[in-house]
């Protein structure tokens, strides 16, 4: 079992983050913190040139990688945002990148993987049947292969948490969607390690409540996995991100459930009153403040929109 | 006459300007620079939080004033992003600032402006006669007015343009919106006093091409004024920008009109492929590339995204 990653693993990332990609900015809205009665802060890792928090991770695990690893590549399977971010960082990094994807994976996600480089590879019927493939292709090449929540990625992401303590150091609570769980851990470890009585709220859909019922009764429980929020559709729990999630000092505070319904209201708002392109993911922060919103009263809120990567069909529906 | 803002000028307003905002990424898009045939850059001027370019004038020039001006507060004529910038620079440097809006302004940019916390009245049938009030007004209070295009506007907008030179040193075209013509100025003044063959090209609608026919002729000439474009919908030319974008040396190589169809294709294609929120003459840089097409195969092209502040009826009407 590898150690979890601390406060000072996240502060060694950041120069081989930062070689790669830019900060991201802490907005505090007007017109939000009228709305929810609290004051509302966003920290927009939708500003990340491929719209994620993860590419952060994947920009940091490939700098990690000594030259004979780097010469073998990365391999990966995903159907979305994870792998753009791998092979975003294989892209700057000069490693070469195979990401294994379903047959009937999303067209748009493929074409980005492949424009920033990667080997998109169609295997399987399903996102297990791609990750077994890659898992032996990856043998076969003694390559490594990149799980979902694999320590570097943990401690690439958390980087944006150090941010968020440096622009808004008197944060009161901090509210974040909870996917595999490396967005989530990269939070509780830095504001946690600062001051525990930072709150961080964990996110997760009605319907896919795998991790956050895994949390709330402290052993593997699977729930549905019906959610849109692609982001959030986690279909069994993630240990080395729950024990974090779950540790007595380190670990969430709350980890909430927001419906279908709010997370579209929360896109909604955000595109009508800040003009921001979020995800279902990236929206559930905003709507779990709405639901949260006597609990927040008066409080420094800030909201993780995490990514903006969502379909052109869901976002044409949703405005409409 | 008031001489003419440098480089010197522009790198002058640096300081002031980041102590209130950041600098804004410039991405490059593969999936935009295979559609276009070229090396397509997008500096985000839409991710400030109020969503324009123009802040960075307000920022600069409200932290120009001395203790007197600052107390006798800012006055100012607009129907949107302007005063919006102003008020942001009046909070930011606890500056009071006054907003003459015609009747029937637009009550989302109203309510912007107001939780910014600056005064908005509303006064007269047109902006002409909002503009003529806050300028009698001001005088009354011995205050000062904000015009769209003084000096300090050019020089803190002109700073987005060392940050596009930073970040690449070999562009080859910059193209740029024009209303008022602050932001033009501000990339002629830095590009071309870096390089002549920085190529910068200047866009305006179709429909309202007041300052793009003044510009070719040499001499004032007016145009319709019927385009969606709050940001390109200017009734008269103005001297002092047109005396920068016409310099023979410092002036645009060039400076084409796009339809109102052209710049809504280009909003959707913002919101598709890289899920960022333009508003029309944010998005009429992309429309002038899709037209430019041949000339600019090959290039490194950047274009400003100059602002995001779209209303949520015509988001709503583009997108279904």
């Amino acid at each position: 079992m590898m150690p979890a990653p601390t406060y000072r693993d996240i502060l060694a990332a950041r120069p081989a983050v930062y070689r790669h990609l830019e900060r991201t900015p802490l907005h505090e809205y007007s017109l939000l913190s009228e709305q929810l009665g609290a004051r509302v802060f966003v920290k927009h890792e939708n500003h990340h040139a491929v719209r994620v928090f993860k590419v952060r991770g994947g920009v940091y695990l490939a700098s990690t990688l000594g030259e004979e690893e780097r010469a073998a590549g990365l391999y990966s399977a995903s159907t979305g945002n994870h792998g753009q971010s791998i092979a975003f960082g294989g892209r700057v990094t000069g490693t070469p990148v195979t990401i294994a994807v379903p047959e009937g994976a999303n067209p748009s996600k493929v074409a980005s993987m492949r424009s920033l480089g990667a080997e998109v590879v169609f295997h399987g019927l399903d996102f297990d049947a791609a990750r077994e493939w890659i898992e032996r292709e990856a043998e076969r090449a003694g390559a490594r292969v990149v799980g979902p929540t694999d320590p570097e990625l943990i401690c690439g992401v958390g980087t944006y948490a150090i941010e968020i303590l440096e622009d808004l150091p008197d944060v009161d609570t901090i509210i974040v969607p909870v996917g595999a769980g490396s967005g989530a851990c990269g939070v509780c470890l830095v504001a946690k390690t600062v001051d525990p009585k930072i709150e961080v709220i964990g996110v997760q859909a009605e319907r896919a409540p795998t991790q956050q019922r895994t949390w709330k009764a402290g052993r593997p429980l699977l729930g549905p996995m019906e959610t849109r929020a692609e982001g959030l559709a986690t279909r069994v729990p993630f240990e080395n991100t729950q024990r974090i999630m779950r540790h007595p000092t380190l670990g969430l505070d709350d980890f909430v459930l927001v419906s279908e319904e709010a997370m579209e209201n929360a896109i909604r708002l955000y595109l009508e009153a800040i003009h921001e392109v979020a995800e279902h993911a990236g929206a559930a922060p905003l709507a779990a403040a709405i639901d949260l919103r006597e609990r927040l009263a008066g409080r420094k809120v800030v909201l993780v929109l995490s990514g903006g990567n969502i379909s052109s069909a869901d976002l044409r529906r949703i405005v409409a």
